[in-house]
């Protein structure tokens, strides 16, 4: 039995969205003429309450193009230290967008406070100092552990932007773990944010594809960036139509992924690698002395594991573990740390 | 019944290749463990004779990666200007790769020749002059008419660049066509090149994707700037699965599109609307006075042609055009030139 | 005798030009509180009858920005294959403003048409096609041997890029080689362009600095985009008293140079190496067989030329050649020439 | 009296700075056949223990030339929040170098300490991570009030980068105001860095001019990112000039404006708007409920002060403030926030 634990981005698709996919009614996307990412596109910004969405090849280029919407070359923005969009997309805001960067320090878990934020905002002032344009958040966030960001905290962050005029963006990779964990909808996340990106093919298990939402003059020029990215994909339909399965059958089954977490995260704590309070989605934070050792004997069992650091490490719940195979995952690993004494 | 003769761009998958997508073995390519992207990343390489490939969800994508990897910020690429990497890829080059261009005049039919070329390079001379590191080509030559481009030609390109120490990229978008029309084989095309790109969602018939195809040094830098750009995706494998497919079925079949382009420059030629000897591979340029009311009047009888600009059009045969659709293109057209006194 | 025939750009400041840099009211000019920076600006952008100036420390500097004033990110930038701005300012319109540049085939002597140019244009047409957004050209035409650009073309482009919506930039480098040669007035000149810019440190004799010339608003923006490249100066008001001084003292006398170089190539035209008929201005274009060999020859007598490439050559006349040293030059050259049977 | 407490950056030459500027030996820069700049050049890379330096027209443009120097586009810079060079220099970093920044809080006063800085270092990690190429440092730091980075410190940080492979990069735009108040001697300064910019339009007093420090290899290509900036002067030593007369003039005097600092703190620190304890070198700190007003006030009376928030501003003392100017500032400045109730 192989397990993959690395991250919710190796699933694989279903059968029925196999199906799906194949079955898709397909035009060429380039034009504008495909039904089904029309209609992907239609349906996820009513979703989440925007006026347009635009369907791209990842989650870097739905967070890219979203960045360049709200920022000029040469302008800033302001982040968590550990956001994707800054440290795991290849630099691309700024060799890409020229935007400048200004990060705040990644707080516990990766809990943004609109207070902390506040304090980073420059505003335009003549050509002397650079001008905070936009700030982004992470939701959920990823190297904090899944971190649902507080509703409040959010609110904050948009009366903050909004009294300074600047651009407010949700790096939403994860936002319907966030929403399910909280019950907070994915319109009261929509009208929070100028611009968010989503993505398919993370705990939804679709194989490939996010989106960009925003309002239909962004989504308009967003078409253009996206095109000078390279993400003008022909008959993308066939992804799309994944997507269009995945928010139908794969929204409300999240909830499985966090407790399965949760259950993951208990079973391990007693071995004091993780600390189970933490868990609020899907994925589990390790701190284990010899994590890459941990993960080789994993391995030797087909259980793998992703380690980040010498002692840092983190497992994923997703669409391809159910309860029998986390159970063959909760034993390889609490075996694996007792006899290697870790 | 409706037939698009737009672009090649436009087919829609077959039912074996949607078949073929449905049944793809696939991993997380992001981390490189998508087999039939690597299986096909693995063909075409060797089709062409290169040690690597890297998939790609746009042949822009494809294109401005190869360009990157061939010339620094601030260094000159040369090229004929009306190639699609300067003129239709939303200026991609400049604006992300910093790559400066310069462009020869587009020669008759976009027939490249080594010593119009070689006028161009400038060697590098210290900060005073900008320093031409390669040069891109196209094959077959879309703007002008899908001319396959002259082997000698391409050779004298070769020892020019080699000579000089430049880099010599090929826009193979359609060198399927080339390679069917002329009897070049790919090996040859390929060996002639630096890096090239090729496109799948052409004239062989797959939804989404081209590749990157260079030395195994530049690849692993390729796969770099492809998650820059926002082209990491995950289970790609779907879309792979449609060109090792279309690779295995829909190569020789070109011969088809190429055969019914002839005889559609050929029916169209009394009208003084194209000259069918300039037709050589699946395109056929249109000269028709008042030519969006040509395409007004087929685009009612569901036939559909490209309009360029005022007086200039263009209709490609395809996959998805047989025998009988073609006649009927044919019936449409000539019947709406003559009622419309074109 | 040292004689330096390379550049104009090699001139000495005189002793009054030094005298009043030593006495110059000066300011913070990042602050624009720099009086004779000020007045300089204001001088200059009265002279080409524009709205505002902005001074830069170079040339290259003052032609950037002003395509970066004219043509966005991704968007085109229309010029002679032989334009400074493209070829001879290490990329920088691609590098630092992402701008995509075709060029037409520099026409013999660099000598502008509209017609040619016209043929270039590409309309704002979607994603599809890159947009034109600007076209410049050069005047007095540097590569064609300061060829002073016919006032018909000019306004014929001036009528194109009016119809099209385009900006129209001169790098005027020598403009007032063009002006004194031509007789056409500053103001008929600066009609003609939305943006230019000026040098003061070529046939002037200034020691550094250029201008930008544009309207009022273009200029503000001008400021930010000067210090993102790092050309706020503070009390450079020192090198723009020698620039007002140079444009009180210098300009009149740049006939003298025109005379100086036409008799220079009228002495060397029996030599074959150069025609005479084609000395517009300050430069004389050498065609010669063992050019280095020549240049080598004339250097060891303390005579300087410049090599361009293995036959090909330049000199230039300027403040700091007089009658004396130009009859020195010459016969240095055409003793040189024969001596080694060139 | 006019006195402008604004900034170091406002003093006006000398006398004998303008006569040394009127008698420089000057040549073509560009063809680096300037002897004046070229001896400045090589008198400041003495002075710091390097190989080589280059004169600029400003510091920004240093400091973004070393900075493209340690860092190619997409990988990262680490840095201080309110560090010049992320803050204050147009995001030329991003938008020009396309370098990705992270940036550590700045601490109070702007004390940089190598233990805060390692947590935010990320080592190369393949395409998923953005890899850490370089540390800058501000020495003095502005924005944190003229603050001299302890030695310890610095060292920390050169060992921790040259363990992790990474650039070390010095903003030592009062770098002379650092070594004269700490005593640490500029070659010890210099052998901590890779690349270090200097201002000499500073305390110093030279009317422009900055410089990079660094081998002679990355000056080499430093002088090709100058000419792209736009950066290249012509008879650049009238500026050098200065700044050759600066560092034998003006460097020891520096203790007096520090002095001066010191006093004029102490004069104001009764008032409760500032904290003579914090003053290392020439640059005051102000908080003063609403200084807009106090500004004013003194204005009216000639004495300008920087306003730099609602509450915030900042004193600098200069070449142009003797002991006459300094008690005329303290009398106009307790006059008027007694007067407004401050």
């Amino acid at each position: 039995m192989l397990l993959d634990l690395r991250s919710d981005t190796v699933t694989r698709p279903t059968a029925a969205m196999r199906q799906a996919m194949a079955n898709a009614d397909v035009g060429d996307d380039v034009y504008g003429e495909d039904p089904t990412v029309n209609a992907l596109e239609a349906l996820v910004a009513d979703m989440f309450g925007h006026e347009a969405a635009l369907f791209t090849p990842s989650g870097s280029m739905a967070n890219q193009i979203a960045l360049q919407l709200l920022v000029a070359p040469g302008d800033e923005l302001l982040l968590d230290s550990e956001a994707h969009v800054v440290s795991h997309e290849v630099g691309a805001a700024a060799a890409i967008g020229g935007i400048s960067t200004r990060t705040w320090p990644s707080p516990p878990r990766g809990r943004v406070a609109a207070d902390l934020v506040s304090d980073y905002v420059r505003p335009a002032a003549g050509f002397h100092t650079v001008a905070t344009r936009a700030i982004a958040v992470e939701n959920t966030h990823n190297r904090g552990g899944g971190t649902v960001q507080a509703l409040d905290e959010l609110r904050g962050l948009r009366e903050l932007t909004g009294a300074a005029g600047l651009g407010l963006h949700c790096d939403g990779a994860r936002i319907w773990n966030a929403s399910v964990a909280s019950g907070v909808s994915f319109a009261e996340y929509g009208a929070l944010f100028d611009t968010m990106s989503v993505c398919l093919s993370k705990g939804l298990g679709a194989p490939v594809g996010s989106l960009v939402i925003a309002s239909r003059d962004r989504i308009a020029r967003a078409k253009v960036l996206r095109k000078r990215m390279g993400g003008g994909m022909r008959q993308a339909g066939i992804l799309a139509a994944a997507g269009v399965h995945a928010l139908d059958q794969h929204l409300a089954r999240l909830a499985d992924d966090h407790e399965r977490a949760a259950a993951l995260a208990a079973a391990l704590e007693p071995y004091g690698v993780t600390d189970a309070s933490t868990v609020e989605t899907n994925i589990v934070l390790l701190r284990v002395p010899r994590i890459a050792e941990l993960a080789a004997a994993a391995a030797e069992q087909g259980v793998f594991i992703s380690v980040m650091g010498p002692t840092s490490g983190r497992l994923l719940t997703h669409l391809d573990v159910d309860d029998a195979k986390l159970k063959h995952a909760i034993a390889v690993l609490t075996g694996s740390l007792e006899s290697h004494g870790l």
